[in-house]
């Protein structure tokens, strides 16, 4: 057994950068090792010009205040591909409508804030009156978009009527970045979906997405990934590439999720390459802290010039 | 403050049965506390005459050996409506091909899995091969469906060809039970539907599933719900009643993910009160253990005679 | 890659016993599988005449009601040394002497609970008044103890006085179980202990046990353990092996903590492999479940006739 | 209910500092608020010279690499109390000692570590001959300490022999800030007690260090507390100032452990609050993610001129 690298303990300066931080912590275990790993990946992978870059953002990041990061590495060009669920995008759509959230708190009386119509997110408030507003934008955007269409062209017509840089749909939009999401019937996209067929026809396909996201698998040289979360986006991307000869070449995961109950959420790097999802060689790594700390970390080191 | 409940310590008798166990956890606090209360709230709405009962499965329930638990449910008309994910069916559909999943380990190593062509759901095993099996029944079912049809339409029809009363898809075929799955696409049969598709047409729509499950709302008297896991069906699930007047009566959760990262698997149903999806008067209960532990405890505890 | 043993899904029965019900587990994965697998080991550990039975109780575990499972076990001859914590005695304590811990809620005002002089441990409530006759029965006990003994002498004393056959610390004197608390002081007994010294002398030494426990250690033809939480009774207990030429034969852990963070309590029982304590051989499994769920069920499946 | 603080999306730039990166998850929610609300307490706490400042530190964390982190707060006076378990001390011994830990794989065989001689901390390896080192390091300082001394002592007479000043103990023995360790005979320390005491007289009293722990609590005008992990530490460092008519000021709580299994490492420190352990009207934040990615993050913004 090698036991080549010492722990080298971490040393704190004031005023110190991120990324001194993370060079810091680069000789400690547990954790704070596996953080540094992702860094170590995470600037590979974007230094990687033949690397397609997919982002899989899962759980509730836009209401936390992640999706500024989120849309700063869209038009970076450093994602490629996007796959999320509805619910961050009801909220981005929300955020870019001059509409915002609120920091409240988790230690609140739930019937009392149902009164005050105020719907809450952990420790984030949400007035509920802004679902009127968001109930206006969708149906006119409906009104607006062919009756039949793929879920990631609707996304992008979407994208497209909104006018604020620091939206995810809008960032995507500009760049041309595909944004995919599976389940976007699960979140108020689907509540007002189904009340616009009421009255008009609108058909958008479940599995026609399918083609652009695995002919953009096809065509990488090499694949790198960063899933926020899991649920669905983890999944989807990971499968992508199982009818493709290849597989993905960086991989890294922030998430709470364990292992032990068997959920895909929660399944390691590993366990997908025994499906052929991530490569026999490829970096991979989980960090296990929440994705509100970690996400911002990593994408600060790995943004630094060292 | 009241405190009129005596916390009772459990006694354990031998051969007791899982009833007479509940009931002596029924006066113990933390866990065993709240998995009384989620027996004691299940046989409430298995009761309720009047109560539409969903049934929202998530995590990979089927591999682990969970499936004739939920398909006996289904076929005892204690599942109204069911909402699963893409990967439970995959594996109902393989079992029902008289194909297993196997009891493997999770301390394993996944490239020498890679290598021997078995994929890893956490300790089960799967022959790849499987697969290829998969592969076939699929197409044959695309060939015999309709080119245009809803997400339930089509899993009602892959119910029809299944020939395994054990099966959740056969099993709610038979009874005309609906089953949601949102995220259809992302699972093997996500990419089974593009092979398909890139030879011959296939028109399943995302939204169109949602009129009759909001209209199934609608016309519940009462309604009540178990959880299973987190992730799309959990939120599919509570988010139909929000366009009605009426929300969940009933609602049981059976998950180890947490609230405190803010996403929707982990959120407290209490939350979801916020929100108007939980009633204000509704009994919940969130029981924070292995869901391949407790709803086999669940379920026997609530179809015992007392 | 072996794949001999299939997935057998679980089929519930009205009325069936906890022993059926597992069987019926028997076949499946994830936190159902090792939760037989706890059984198992635990029928063969209980079955070994040969086998020194360790019991280490971390947790609240008395609050919640776990009490009489465990002072059964000492009382049947299932327990032959007992390592917990100084909260589990002094709970254990407050019972013996008539007094009750009431069940309440975590949903609750904090403050509005001290200024009520209600303590709270999660979803338990305990009156601060029982506090004052605990103090009583703490001061008159160490007048009457020798001014220098161990720890386990202590406690044993302590368990003379108790006037319940349902006490733990009854049961482990009735039977001539030692029970070891490293931590005593961490607990009121230590605040209650600090207050005697003030004015007389006590003289409890820390390293004392030492002795006794290893001396057990080493007469042990084997040994086995169920871990109940982890904590310093995990520690404690595994450590005790070191200095001895043999290693725990069996181990059960019934834990919701996890590996990752690298602390002792989530640690494997396989990490305590590398370092000797439990043997190469040795049957072991860790139960990833609230504890109060898990231990009643193991207990009542592993007493059961087959 | 108000909404007055709005959502602010982090702003992440190249090479900004840590505490600017704090700065900007200032407006955030889950994780990333959790972890600002603590480096504004620990700022306040710090700022606060009428402040006794403790430090409870459980977990590995000086096998992980934290213990620079640690002994360079004690030398800077900012912690006037440690409370820590016995396996970080004997892990402090065995650095100071010149003797490494090594960054290893939590992904390993086991039973070929113990082969190889190495014992497994998560990912972090020990060749199990460091503790033939640390033996006849114990046994020589127990040959020189006085035949009667409390926990306290004989952790202070370690600490002057040790010629490492990035060490913990000895750092809190240049500075005179008392080392608790309540549960030291659940450690390596504690076996070389046993050993040792097979020969000779050596007297460590359990209860003795209460009172110089306790008068503390009595003369602090404020007090304030920064929990790694849970544990033994937690627990001792909070129920001290029960007997005082004082209550904490400050408190921070660095841990992965839930609340719902009822323990006390998992319990929130509102729980606290109802023992009158956490005074009402005092500042408290548990941050739910890794220690030791946390740790480093507060303690450098933390000490940070802003």
């Amino acid at each position: 057994m090698e036991l080549q690298r010492p722990i080298r303990h971490a040393k704190i300066s004031p005023n110190m950068t991120v990324s001194l931080l993370v060079d810091s912590l680069s000789g400690c275990a547990f954790g704070a090792g596996r953080l540094c790993e992702a860094v170590e990946i995470y600037r590979e992978m974007l230094n990687d010009k033949d690397c397609t870059k997919f982002f899989g953002l899962a759980g509730a990041m836009v209401p936390a205040g992640m999706r500024q990061i989120v849309s700063d590495l869209i038009r970076e060009g450093n994602i490629d591909i996007l796959v999320t669920t509805g619910a961050n995008l009801v909220h981005d759509i929300i955020e870019s409508m001059g509409l915002h959230h609120y920091k409240g708190t988790h230690a609140v009386d739930d019937i009392q804030l149902k009164h005050d119509a105020v719907n809450r997110i952990y420790d984030v408030f949400l007035p509920e009156q802004h679902f009127i507003r968001f109930e206006e934008k969708m149906q006119s955007v409906f009104r607006e978009v062919p009756n039949k269409l793929s879920i990631t062209e609707l996304l992008s017509r979407i994208g497209a009527t909104l006018d604020d840089d620091s939206s995810i749909l809008k960032s995507a939009y500009d760049m041309r970045v595909p944004v995919y999401c599976p389940a976007i019937q699960d979140s108020i996209i689907g509540l007002q979906a189904w009340l616009y067929k009421q009255t008009k026809p609108l058909n958008v396909d479940v599995f026609d997405d399918m083609r652009g996201l695995i002919d953009r698998c096809y065509e990488a040289k090499r694949a790198g990934v960063v899933i926020v979360g899991g649920g669905v986006p983890k999944n989807f991307i990971l499968q992508s590439m199982l009818v493709t000869p290849r597989s993905f070449d960086y991989a890294i995961q922030l998430t709470m999720d364990r292992p032990e109950t068997g959920g895909l959420s929660g399944a390691t790097l590993d366990e997908a390459r025994s499906w052929g999802k991530i490569g026999e060689k490829a970096r991979s790594v989980t960090v296990y802290s929440d994705a509100t700390i970690t996400l911002p970390i990593i994408v600060a080191a790995a943004k630094s010039i060292r």
